[in-house]
């Protein structure tokens, strides 16, 4: 085990907080910064296309890629990130599957609020099933905010009568923005990232006044997930959003849904990004290379 | 996905059910019957050996072995079931590895009632120790009752001041004979192998008397799971015992313990026995074999 790799990595994350609520900027500026030093695998190509009415990046693996999609969407609280900055999560799942990726550039708050980034993730799917993807063959997959995503657009896409993808991934997904989880109380001071506030600072930008009580926003708390496809939720315990995952996976096993809830302890948000410096990292990305590869069906390439 | 797999193994598992409870031996030839017809993969080795106070069959992948063991406890009830109508399970375990298993042949119920069992599978967990494994190298696994074994033996290792084993995966696991789980109503009709009734007559006999509210026997409700290595808790959402797992699970996560609540929709008790019939039998066995590959360290076979 690597109780010595967990604790440097907390150490890391647990940085002096500023006083004043950041601007968008700052914001946007300070995760390019952090998110630039995760390491990315060497060898993938990458290049932006268009996808619906949006920009994606799309990431090929350093051999010949095998024939499904993984339909990416970063994290960062719906108000920052990129598919640069989520770049180390994409191509270690383009890597480790040799499935290509399309990671979507979805507009972000507080210039677009709700629902705008469903809006594009949608449009990205719909544009990729237009291409003559099988559904069979792609994969929603995301990290906090994009894993969030990742369930929101299945559930936008079974609303617009869309067939469903084969498999969801999904890391620390952000899944409830009315906040009750029982984590958001019992991790405050534990998780080294968030705050309560610094969730509400961002999630306000969001919501832009709309209720948070809604499935497309609070998933974990309102959704039914009948027919949904097989779902992967990986989350560490020193986290606010620890519950949001349980919560979701609770609803899944109740609506007859394959779901593996997939918990490693002492780790923060998203800590697959630490790939390189944390076993459990790489280990966590590896069984979500397996469970995609299990899953996704390559479409006929004859 | 394998929907009409899936209904195929129900049907053949919703027998008619005898009126009368059946005897002890009516039982044991009943599931040496249904157990015999469960794939073992080609190529394995087996020989009994003794292992602590009992005997144990030792399971050897076709090839070179890697060097770390799968201890593993068979299902039944606590009343029937040998290492022998385990072996499609710790076989698939061993030839998706290649580690090697020792399946021990722990006393039974009503001969044995508790705390027999668990005195012989600690026992053989020590005796594997003593022959110089290092618990780095040593993952407890096992199904229905043996899944149970799997908890309730490295709670026994624990207060005995043992070294915990590095790796706990659990088949439909039985953990709590206070039978309070939701599911235990919920999935009433649903379970096509068991009743309240069914589980009550066997558990009566492995209980002879004794207050099941205690953690070696319902460890789901009562266990505290502190300094426990990381567990797999695979289970089919069509099975009284269902909530046996998430509830471990919830305890797991609150005590700081890597766990994997892996579920399975429509799939009833144990059904990683349906190699080769049932897609998702072979597939959860593969994220099992992950599991073990990831957590077991090889000693030193210099």
């Amino acid at each position: 085990m690597s109780q010595a790799q967990r604790a440097r990595i907390d150490a890391m994350l647990r940085q002096p907080r500023p006083t004043e609520p950041r601007t968008v900027a700052e914001i946007r500026d300070g995760f390019r910064a952090l998110m630039s030093g995760m390491a990315v695998p060497a060898g993938i190509r990458t290049r932006t296309i268009p996808l619906g009415t949006r920009p994606a990046v799309l990431v090929e693996p350093p051999g010949p890629a095998r024939a499904a999609t993984i339909l990416y969407f970063h994290g960062g609280g719906f108000v920052y990130g990129s598919p640069e900055t989520a770049m180390s999560l994409t191509g270690n799942l383009v890597s480790r599957t040799g499935f290509r990726a399309l990671s979507v550039d979805y507009r972000l708050a507080p210039e677009h609020p709700f629902p705008a980034a469903v809006e594009d993730t949608l449009d990205a799917y719909r544009a990729l099933l237009d291409s003559g993807e099988p559904p069979s063959a792609v994969a929603f997959a995301g990290d906090s905010a994009g894993g969030g995503l990742a369930v929101t657009t299945c559930l936008a896409a079974r609303d617009a009568g869309l067939p469903l993808p084969a498999a969801i991934v999904a890391f620390s997904p952000g899944l409830d923005m009315t906040r009750t989880g029982a984590s958001m109380v019992s991790k405050a001071g534990i998780d080294p990232l968030f705050t309560r506030a610094s969730l509400d600072h961002t999630g306000a930008m969001y919501l832009a006044g709309q209720d948070p009580s809604q499935p497309l926003l609070s998933p974990a708390v309102l959704a039914d997930l009948t027919g949904f496809p097989p779902m992967l939720l990986q989350v560490g315990t020193n986290e606010l959003l620890l519950d949001d995952s349980t919560r979701l996976a609770a609803r899944a096993r109740a609506a007859e849904v394959d779901v593996v809830l997939d918990v490693t302890a002492g780790v923060p948000h998203v800590f697959q990004c630490f790939t390189g410096i944390l076993d459990e990292a790489d280990e966590a990305l590896d069984r979500a290379a397996q469970f995609l590869g299990q899953r996704l069906r390559e479409r006929d390439t004859r």
